[in-house]
């Protein structure tokens, strides 16, 4: 409980892809991408988050806080300024922190009957 | 077999989530998520397990034994004092050992007919 | 947004298998790898692509580019030069990068009525 | 092509489980976790696996040996020698290697009609 601050400030996520179509109930099955972020420090955690494409320049960047002590899963479907990222489309994320964090990537996908998951944790940089 | 305690101390996950409703024969099938832990040195290490939230203040620690040269895959399911681990709710998990072990969290999602599966290791933080 | 090249040169990733069988729409719900690969820095990143086997020697280089600033998510599927990789058949990759770039492998398994995905980043070698 | 020898001699994985049942055509559906090992290197990599459970000692070493310029799919479930690991039971993993190899770790989970898939990197200890 006495846990300082831990992780890195600088996390790569090489896939990204939102699933244009869902089944199922609406939010949780809804088909998303989620960066979950663990801010273990005493201090907030101001992130800036910048997403990469095949086709056109980087967009960014999506400004985000993860408070002290708190734990924020953020979906990339819910992003909007300063532009919604585009469903179906090949993407990449590098989330920059002003404090260490922990950065995990998890895709729900529920295109077809029965949802599939994928999870692993993003490449820290420094 | 002369494997001396290979791993770390701290570790963590970003991602963590109970789904709240299960399909299958339990307990095998009911949704749960699992942090597994390996303690391949010939001493027993003692886990302090602290849980972040989105809202409110961690809880822990969740004091839990991984016995010398064995293996354990703890659910969070289970994990009862100081209080359970609320269903339906975005949270993050850090597990600080008194000896190196080695970390691995993985969910099973069984909300709907067919389960779905994720898995990575754990961040290790020193 | 001044983000620089982060990552590594090379990259391995020692589970690869084409599922031989398919069902869905084509392309999306195609079995297929992906290797996807993030260049964040200012210059293009060449790649080599070296492909290992159970049985026989590895095949290579497959030669890709990432542009600068952008992520590229290339199939195995799709790889001809060479020479195709064969389906149902296990194999390994290692990607070499003449500039840092981040990457992650995924598998869209649909050889069942519903897909199945797994996702990990790729082991840095250096 | 000219890639040496890349990776580390000793890899752990924490999170293992055979599930006792199979839905699907066999060997390919068959539920089964699968050691994926990766030798660029110039000469032939001799593992020793070890097996940790939860109830009772490690069992070990497996022998098992990837020639130069390999890789190897290894299923645990194929493990005879000294004696089979058994069905629905939590284990962990630990390979050492006398050469550097990359080790990731896959479960294929087709308990129910539909199959699941894990996959993650193994833990490099040095």
């Amino acid at each position: 409980m006495n846990q300082s601050a831990i992780g890195h400030r600088i996390w790569a996520i090489a896939e990204g892809y939102i699933p244009p179509a869902s089944t199922g109930p609406e939010p949780e099955m809804l088909s998303h991408e989620t960066v979950c972020v663990l801010n273990t420090g005493t201090e907030d955690a101001h992130l800036a988050i910048t997403v990469y494409y095949s086709n056109g320049d980087p967009v960014g960047p999506y400004r985000e806080t993860v408070p002290a002590r708190r734990t924020r899963h953020i979906r990339i479907n819910d992003l909007e300024e300063p532009e919604p990222v585009p469903l179906g489309e090949d993407y990449a994320v590098v989330v920059e922190s002003d404090r260490p964090v922990v950065v995990q990537h998890t895709r729900l996908d529920s295109r077809q009957a029965e949802n599939a998951l994928l999870s692993t944790m993003a490449y820290s940089a420094s």
